[in-house]
């Protein structure tokens, strides 16, 4: 039976979730924690600091006793000053009653300390060097704690940093370098292998382009790939599916799906438990399928793109993009938004149309090459998805369009 | 002068292109073309093959001489098929006149044929194995080159296939490999350099978060990057950043840019030609800095970033990550939405303000931690940046946000 996109989206995301959920059940890796991260946590992360690992200021001013600041609206007080206070003084002295510390933002806050007052706040000014008996006059009482960043008001040692699951992103590993993570369990990475099958591919009469994109695009999300090429032959074509899931989570393949007399994938798989392959209303890419090959007590999905170069990217984009990137840690998203579209476009109805485009400096967008599904070379030169919907059949210049990011 | 966030967005990206465009001055990188290849083109790539390679069927159907079909519509016309073309034959037979042959999609044209008849416009019906000799009945008209993609559509052999200064990302190595293309000329890519500050990282008391998560985005976007520390010694950093701009094209500083009594970034480069150090309007990461060190003929941009770890995430967020991936040929916008906002929060009067919050399932965005900019861990946790615009002080459960995707 044939699918809307919305339907396909689904089955797909889902095969990749569960194919992501059996790879989680492999042996984590143990890897230091250094920008090279990446993917996702096996196991919670737990700190091994105080973040903060001191109370420290908030701003630049003056460490205080609050209770001396009690009256201060009342009649201004004026407090001689001791030592500064700098970030990356270990452990600064007691403050006594009855004085204030100079403070820079990020120093550790006096012992006896409990609030400071912004330079700005007092008859200090602008914030110069301050010695020790310099006398600065404060016009407001302060509330306890007012500009102190308390020890570990991000993360207590021993508390959970990220858990489980959390992508490996950037700020992650910021996070874990602060909370003094040395090191941390990854999930093992889903292991994709890209098929193209064809004779015109295994004979070279055409470049085997599909697979390329393909693992570029896994390699672009963190992703192991490795990439195959199979004749029009079923037998052949089920050994390589059967040898593949044995070390891959994922196989996707290019062409043979659609409705001719050699249509090597399709003639493999139709008919395997819980195969299916029919239309997606999509132009173009409407001919999908989507299978899995079981090895023992392994399942692995397999997603059959059809073979033309632009329906393949087209497929990747609307159909395997974001479970991967989500799967690997990445923003699933791209970029959307919507344009006036520079110039008419006809679409057939029933069908989402997936046209390439440019955007432009004015802020519309234009097409790039035709609808076909065989101008790959328009493809790579445009930098958004324009998406036009199953309903509508023809768009003129100046109507508004959908567009995703694609470069 | 203080600045808006528009006009340090500005500044920083203006300072990065020049940062690129004098790197683009370097030899190029001559490199296969694989799934591997990243960046940009340092000169145009020109196809090695016409792409389509030949005349082929973009329809499972029958190649047909258009005029055997001339008057279809007034009487059905019934021919004689002679033997299947499937893709992968190189050189198909001379189809004559008063006969068709069976064609698969993306196998080439037969000599003499001009056109193709989609079989379900045929009387043939289901297209399964058709024999030679059997009869077909033709009912409508077509015009020649109809369903034909012509050799050559795409781009010919000899002309550009992408235009120096092209992004090499998955749909490029597609369309290269698809035109012959073996091995391109690369721009040498962006060398970063990242430098922490502060006498509070140099002794251990704070771990470097700051450089590992930079670090981490610059991978991200296959940027290559070197992390260097420095301790609160004007001296120091300054044959320090002459050093680098030897062998970088960008730094970017971490702490020491406010207005503080040791302020080593600031110290060190305020008052050097064209430096700036002020506020942008922006909370957190209101201090910044751009200046540059010049090394003979060298000029390389030295982004200055507060010291606090999300003033340092944000500040990359806002300023630094879309030019960056600009330079390195990869998406540069974020992917951005509006939402309901589940709890109220309060900005400050005139500045932009960046929150974290995570988008839940309803479609809503909750904030995730409190607005201090010390809160690394909470940061990681989040997944979306929370824009709180200028003139906004105060907003309510309920009301709409703008949000940029981090995670």
């Amino acid at each position: 039976m044939s699918r809307s996109v919305e339907e396909h989206v689904h089955e797909v995301a889902e095969a990749i979730r569960r194919a992501a959920r059996r790879r989680a059940q492999d042996p984590p890796l143990l890897r230091p924690v250094t920008e090279e991260l990446t993917g996702r946590l096996a196991t919670p992360a737990v700190a091994r600091l105080d973040v903060p690992g001191f109370d420290n200021s908030q701003m630049d001013g003056f460490a205080v006793h609050a209770a001396d600041l009690a009256r201060a609206d009342i009649a201004p007080v004026t407090l001689p000053t001791v030592a500064h206070v700098v970030a990356g003084d270990a452990r600064p002295p007691r403050l006594d009653p009855g004085s204030v510390a100079p403070i820079m933002t990020g120093a550790p806050i006096p012992l006896g300390a409990d609030a400071v007052v912004p330079v700005e706040r007092t008859g200090a000014g602008e914030f110069g060097p301050v010695d020790g008996g310099t006398l600065v006059e404060f016009r407001e009482p302060v509330e306890p704690g007012t500009f102190v960043r308390t020890v570990g008001a991000d993360v207590t040692s021993g508390a959970e940093v990220l858990e489980a699951g959390a992508p490996l992103h950037p700020a992650a590993i910021g996070a874990l370098v602060v909370a003094g993570v040395e090191s941390v369990e990854v999930a093992p990475p889903l292991r994709l292998a890209v098929v193209g099958t064809g004779a015109e591919l295994v004979s070279g009469a055409v470049p085997d382009s599909n697979s390329r994109a393909l693992a570029a695009h896994a390699r672009e999300l963190g992703l192991p790939v490795t990439t195959h090429l199979v004749p029009d032959d079923p037998d052949l074509l089920r050994d390589v599916l059967a040898q593949l899931a044995a070390g891959h989570d994922l196989i996707v393949t290019t062409g043979g799906v659609s409705a001719g007399t050699r249509e090597v994938v399709r003639q493999t798989l139709e008919g395997t438990p819980g195969a299916w392959f029919d239309h997606v209303a999509v132009q173009p890419g409407g001919p999908q399928g989507l299978a899995s090959v079981r090895l023992g007590d392994r399942e692995v999905p397999v997603v059959c793109l059809p073979g033309n170069p632009v329906s393949v990217l087209v497929s990747f984009e609307l159909f395997l993009r974001a479970p991967l990137a989500r799967a690997a840690g990445r923003v699933a998203q791209r970029p959307s938004g919507s344009a006036l579209l520079a110039e008419p476009l006809v679409s057939p109805a029933g069908r989402l149309q997936a046209r390439r485009g440019t955007l432009t400096a004015d802020g519309s967008v234009s097409l790039v090459g035709a609808a076909g599904s065989h101008l790959a070379v328009s493809y790579a030169r445009a930098d958004v998805l324009v998406l036009v919907p199953e309903h509508v059949t023809a768009l003129e210049a100046g109507d508004t369009v959908e567009w995703w990011r694609i470069a």
